[in-house]
């Protein structure tokens, strides 16, 4: 059984709105140090298989055609 | 300058919806051998500030009035 931990976050190109609003309060809270704040998505799950190889490939595979929007999203994964 | 990653992850007791809508739409694409899947966010910024000891503190305080509702939610971070 692997585990495997994805991170999907905007590309630096794209503007992150919901970074910028995160970034907005944040300042308006008094933390004015607060820059360049990107926001993304953490997916953790778990594989119904030890194979390590297969293992990368479909969440290759899963992240491209479901998790992440390759247009304006860059995927990273780790496997445990 | 220190760069700080948060992590904001929904409690293990507590449901959460995005991630079995994520596992049901993976089930569906021919994904059968993922589970527990659990969706978080994921948050990248830049602090005006090379003091660790105080960059540490001002994340944690952000952490618990904004970015993680911690009724519900868990949170780490990292700072580099």
């Amino acid at each position: 059984m692997l585990k495997a931990t994805v991170y999907v976050t905007i590309k630096q190109s794209v503007l992150d709105p919901q970074g910028v609003a995160v970034q907005g309060a944040l300042h308006s809270m008094g933390f004015g140090e607060v820059d360049k704040v990107r926001v993304g998505k953490y997916l953790e799950f778990e594989l119904g298989t030890a194979d390590r190889a297969e293992a990368e490939q479909r969440v290759k595979s899963m992240c491209e055609k479901l998790l992440a929007n390759t247009v304006i999203e860059d995927y990273r994964y780790e496997l445990v």
